[in-house]
């Protein structure tokens, strides 16, 4: 069966798959359970297009990370295969803990555990079943990886997480605030002392990619209605664990 | 309450909700209702943004609808400010019947009905509702209204309906074979003897509008991965309904 | 003869000639001499795509007037045809007095004569060749017309011609750090006194404007090899002045 | 100096210059005299944005041209770095013989040579020039090196000079109609015995990129204005070249 497989993305063009291990981390159940949770929770009540989600985002985080990785190559550094492998499974799987809604939601649900606690548990037990191959990526993902750019990757300040939701976020949504130069910022992506730095020509898209963040913030992420929906919810859910726990008694 | 608001669709940009009793229709239940259905039912499974609902497109095509009534007043054709809140609602609820998933399934949920024929009998519901006053907009979605026109841009072979769902599927698939010339071929809309026709100038939009349609028949509506999908749900709702049958003996 | 032509522009789509009027105005040879006159000066070094002219951003911005203004008398105002075609005519020909290549190629040519002088200049004579019918649009351009956001609306710190500058420059340069969300800001405006004001909730889009705007500078318009193509003509037309007054002695 | 640039296009991102030897032949001035040769000639009456030149053109083609050997190395055919290099060459290279407006002009100017026999010369010339080492992109140009496919890339039915212009036009022009998939017919590109040659699942994509071709002719290569324009200045040329002969009796 051909693995090597091309996903449509409306963001990015298209998606390569780029080899078996990842086509079958895709298609493990743990993964596809991402399709049924959404990137921007209750947003869809003001922002009737922002239906996409967390597993979607995943890919195209991946994708970026392979056009990183290619350009840090392109400018000379050094990057084994099994370091691609590794960075690409690493933020594939980043938010593979990701529970429905919102980061709000999570701690009325799992009170003292934080989805990245989960995304770690469940990249271990992916691990096993794996047979040991996820090692490099669970260690790029909990920053004990020596190579440290790796990480920084997949979680800081300027990630491809964040490239990736930032653009994938304003396309759904249609906040044009929200575009920024995601090429132009990973083509001036460089290494210093292995860790990940900007070419100094760089500097206008990295101030466009923070305003942008800030700005999606104001009218997306805190936007009044989606703020109070998310309230409701967690009420909702409260009043519901309160009645189940005076039902058992 | 200000009830003129202004909805971001990021493929038209920004949709007004025209006046009060749209909005209150668009709030109805039944309306809301369509958030819940996929305009590509299972397609999600081949092209992971395909996530957009009904909801969202009958807000398109209700855009739509009143860019092509804004042109053809432009070119000094009559339209009451009736017949152009009429045919707005007209197109808005011209899906509101729709179930779940595709066409194909509508037929072993409800052997004999039509989704044309349910949203028929939902929009008398509404009227009666709203005092009567969607009786207009019932009447040029039956194509009984005398000026024919307005049913045309409602359901013919070249309706707002068609111009928002194939910029739409084109947008969130990422299929770029289907992308058409919406605004060109709305500004090249005109009538004759109170039917719709196209300038002589348009014909090559027309023509691309055709050739797109088709392309994304090939490769969205009919994806082999689609249909089988589609199967398979098909298979188990016969399989549902035989076992409950049979427990009722 | 139809003058009521539609333009294709891939920036804004389609940009609608209104009345006869403005259509003789464009094919006038002073409006027309700005099919030579680029926007970006000599940028198309950097930039090989900034090759758009002011002909084309001037129709442009003729366009998002005739969007802010419907927007206004949405929103209740009263604009009367008058006032429409002569705030169309004035931003038309807000720019018609520039010459080729930089603002500081001017000073060079005409050491005491800003563009906006000769654009006023210009205005006038037209005015006298269509018998007057241009008066109001002088007055908007000069701001001596009574309802001062006509003139804001072709210039001031929110105009139409900066919102079409941005958006074009970005386009045509492939910068995307200067895109801004020009619809949703001509959806924000609104009256105060009779002065442009922005409603309260385009806050964020007038932030990203002002942002967008500054790294336009700094990647554009002030980038150095721009700047130093600019220095490279002055001193050829100072060296040029110079021998030329030498050989009339 | 660090010749390894990367130039923003509007149409493709960014293209990247891949080495020295093509940053010096782009930095000659037989490719920089493109700079002042439009693409679509005197399209401009009709389009005012399609200002676009051979230059950018010719930088686009060689982008596209990386990107589909790029893929079919990823499908497992060897393609040497010379080969590579040499090809992208070629496509560069391609139309350096032009001259200014259209194909039609140039039949007047030099009547028994066609501009591919021009092309031809000039890139003979460089070869003297850079040392024979454009000898492979010749013979690739010239259809003679034994590998077909990479003459086929440059110049067949499916070129990458083609999806290039397609592309590139139909951005400068606005008209939407002749948007194609590149991206998707470039993933489908393949080979059979060293001919080009499409995957089965590209099939749509090259019926929506000939049907975009021919739409594009339609509505802007064969424009009645566009034609009308070129008919004017060739009967200028000519009646000046019969004054000429006049003169010089």
């Amino acid at each position: 069966m051909n693995k090597k497989k091309i996903i449509n993305d409306p963001v990015h063009g298209f998606i390569k798959i780029p080899n078996e291990r990842i086509y079958d981390l895709i298609q493990h159940p743990h993964f596809q359970r991402l399709r049924r949770i959404r990137q921007l929770g209750l947003a869809e009540y003001v922002y009737p297009g922002a239906l996409h989600t967390r597993f979607h985002h995943a890919l195209g985080a991946m994708h970026l990370m392979s056009l990183a990785l290619d350009t840090l190559r392109q400018k000379g550094f050094e990057i084994s295969e099994a370091e691609m492998e590794a960075a690409q499974i690493a933020i594939l799987l980043h938010d593979v803990g990701h529970g429905p809604l919102s980061h709000a939601l999570e701690f009325i649900l799992l009170k003292d555990i934080r989805h990245e606690r989960l995304s770690q548990l469940i990249m271990q037990g992916l691990n096993q079943e794996f047979g040991g191959s996820l090692s490099m990526a669970i260690d790029i993902f909990m920053d004990v990886y020596p190579r440290r750019f790796l990480h920084q990757l997949v979680s800081s300040q300027l990630d491809m997480d964040r490239l990736d939701y930032l653009l994938r976020d304003s396309f759904f949504t249609g906040v044009m605030e929200g575009t920024i130069g995601a090429d132009r910022i990973i083509k001036m992506l460089s290494l210093y002392q292995d860790e990940l730095v900007i070419e100094e020509k760089g500097i206008y898209s990295v101030e466009n990619f923070l305003t942008a963040r800030r700005l999606m913030y104001w009218q997306v992420y805190l936007h009044k209605t989606n703020l109070s929906a998310e309230q409701m919810v967690i009420q909702i859910l409260r009043r519901a664990a309160h009645l189940c726990a005076k039902a058992k008694r």
